[in-house]
């Protein structure tokens, strides 16, 4: 069998005094971490802190970039001009470059968070944007930066049209349309609370590839990475969880870079 | 004659729809430019654009790294802890480095703005912090990352300590005690508003080495810098008029790396 | 003849160090000042510096209310949940009514800055939001609290529902469509630069309520208020002559309150 | 019997998706809300609704007023200005008035916060520049605004200076030195962990006016206020026990205004 799959959560989502993810405990179940970049939350000692963390237990680290939003904490969309948010996204990731390289790593990957993940679902300019941004700071690195995100999306169709990899991923605990696209925060089925059911979706999605969705159709989803969320009271046991099955059950368990 | 001396200006202070310093005319005139990293000004956008411009005219780019405090434009000393300090610095310079290396050039030096300048000439907490924050950053960008500042200073010091080379600047348009440190903005005689007198303090400390302090006395300051303010009305006018009477009188106007 | 008009501009748009009206210029010609209130330019001591002169000048003071923007001046439309932006819009108005009172004069009326401004024109949900902010205010203040925007708009709608007053306002030196709405300003032809023009336009907006679209049609525009912009070059310069002119044409410049 | 003590505690220091307080909670012991308003905590919906809770259960509203600094949670002393401080100050307490006053009260006092508090222990230039921006926003609320914090301070001395009436506070989970102020934080023995000594603390400090310091001395300590910290894992079941032996010790606990 060679079946694998990513998992990837949040982390380093505090900032200053308020913290949010368990990032230490979360570290023992991903393979690969969105590390908050300062904008929509994450400050420069978390930042770091997580960085080491992730580097000793050879976990992945990925740029979440978000809009410039803490108070909001990147759920509320923003017309942002693209200029601005070109640089606003590679502005971040030269910020988490530094943590990474100085703990022996670097940046494997970016993904967008919350609204400017949600908008550039279906958003063509500020897709081009973010995929500009990455591009800008791929170039700076010297390395490749694949964009996680929503098969389909506008955000990798323009990832792709400047020659960024581009790696699908799915959710685990987030409610799914007919189309593929996910069931917006601000309806219900929303997201998933029953762990069992969870894990079990995970297990679809990475073995069949499949999930139901709301309607109760089933959408063919590939994903070379499974989404758990850091920021739920239950999120360090059922990453933990959706790990311990998936190895059972003969999927690896494995960075996707 | 080989005397030389280096220019260095604060560029790209303003923020979003507020400019302060005409960055293209400065550039013009100096060697380095010491560009505004976020945390007292400078959005991503401006940084990008600065750094664009610097690199098409071979002027050397420097991280302004400061305090985070837009509101007071870096200019009230903070407590900060050395922990969060230090992290607050790299994460300025790995910001700038994306568009520094983007437009084909790099982060060259640092040097610290305003209340942390001020600061770090005497508190050995913040000093050690702050040189802490750029060898993160020089480690991550595999590269020498000179600071610049204040012969004499506690930053000066504490960068040497952990191996980062150290270039002493003078001020030409700012008051001096003979103790060789700077008159506080607070007071009579912080700034010289003359243009005559600036350039004539200009040619003195680039060829002798001297300025006369507040006090009359004669102070020795050696430098391979001379810092030329941006954000005054004449700024631009000053910066060419010293540039061309040190060139002029046979000083040689080069970037000190 | 009692034909009658209010002048309002933006004022106290600067932050900390940067600055951008010429808040006391402004004043000697405008009948009521827009203050900034912090969430896209405004700091405290500002505030309290405009309010003090505005009351001194017999000027009426605004609350002008913005998302929380500073970087990008409040002109990115941001997707705020109805509850939190009530509750920020309050926060601003109950911010600028300490400087407003302490001057010996209070908040009289409110206009939302920039991209809220122009979101609340058609958005029913946030110009809903906005007017219970508002509302929220004026019960704390204990007095009427009425709202300067474009007549027809969903804020001025929502407004009414309430029990606010409505002002209408006109611009004179933006481009108008024949439905009476602004020109985007990321169109051509969304800002007027010649100041015959602007001044033409205040006395015919003034007098005949009436203004040229775009497309070159005759719209009725019925506004208690006429709006200068206080952040261009020549906006002082402009303000006075718009005032004298209409001062010289019989109508009276006095405040909508 | 008629002692009688006063019972604060800091609430509402959230700040968008981030919560630290459990403030419906706390609101069932304290008598005295101290509010976050923005600057180190506290988003305006959070704000509105700690206001709402408090005036239905009849506790005082205060508003926490702080160094502008969310990243540091104002715990980092900073030099602002006295200008701005005072601006700042009055700026933060009118964004409260306007909640509590919709929820049918009113803020009553004032009390600094972290860094703040500790900064104008000994600070005449801030502790003068508080007391001017309570003064302001007590003149714009046209009521008397107490100045809650520690007797001696210069913060006292200063807001008494200019007629604000001054209520001592006393510690019931901080360490004490023998000249009666704090052990600062970053001192072992700075914080009473152990929940039975807070509590014998507390009854001792309310009815007898004392505390023994680090050192073994016993401390005078005339407090019409005891302060219980709200940012720790047991602060609810730590409030309402503190609040459970001083009523069962004969000690009302009720407002002190």
């Amino acid at each position: 069998m060679d079946q694998k799959i990513d998992l990837n959560a949040d982390l380093g989502e505090g900032f200053g005094r308020w913290r949010l993810t368990d990032d230490e405990a979360l570290l023992a179940s991903v393979t690969s971490a969105n590390v908050a970049c300062g904008f929509h939350a994450g400050d420069p000692a978390t930042m770091r802190r997580v960085c080491e963390l992730a580097a000793e237990r050879g976990v992945r680290i990925g740029a979440q970039v978000s809009y410039r939003d803490l108070a909001g904490f990147g759920r509320r969309a923003m017309d942002v001009p693209a200029a601005e948010l070109a640089a606003e996204v590679a502005y971040q990731i030269g910020a988490l470059e530094v943590f990474a390289r100085a703990a022996g790593s670097g940046v494997s990957y970016v993904k967008p968070h919350g609204a400017l993940y949600n908008r550039t679902v279906r958003d063509t300019a500020q897709a081009a944007a973010v995929a500009e941004g990455v591009r800008l700071a791929a170039g700076a690195a010297g390395r490749e930066l694949p964009v996680l995100g929503l098969p389909g999306s506008e955000l990798h169709t323009a990832a792709a049209r400047v020659g960024l990899p581009c790696v699908p991923e799915a959710f685990a605990d987030r409610g799914y349309r007919s189309d593929g696209t996910l069931v917006p925060r601000t309806e219900p089925d929303a997201v998933l609370t029953q762990a069992d059911q969870v894990v079990k979706r995970s297990l679809r999605l990475a073995r069949d590839g499949e999930v139901t969705a709301a309607d109760g159709r089933t959408v063919r989803v590939r994903a070379r990475s499974l989404c758990v969320h850091g920021d739920t009271p239950d999120a360090v046991r059922l990453a933990r969880r959706v790990r311990e099955e998936l190895t059972a059950a003969g999927v690896g368990v494995r960075a996707f870079v």
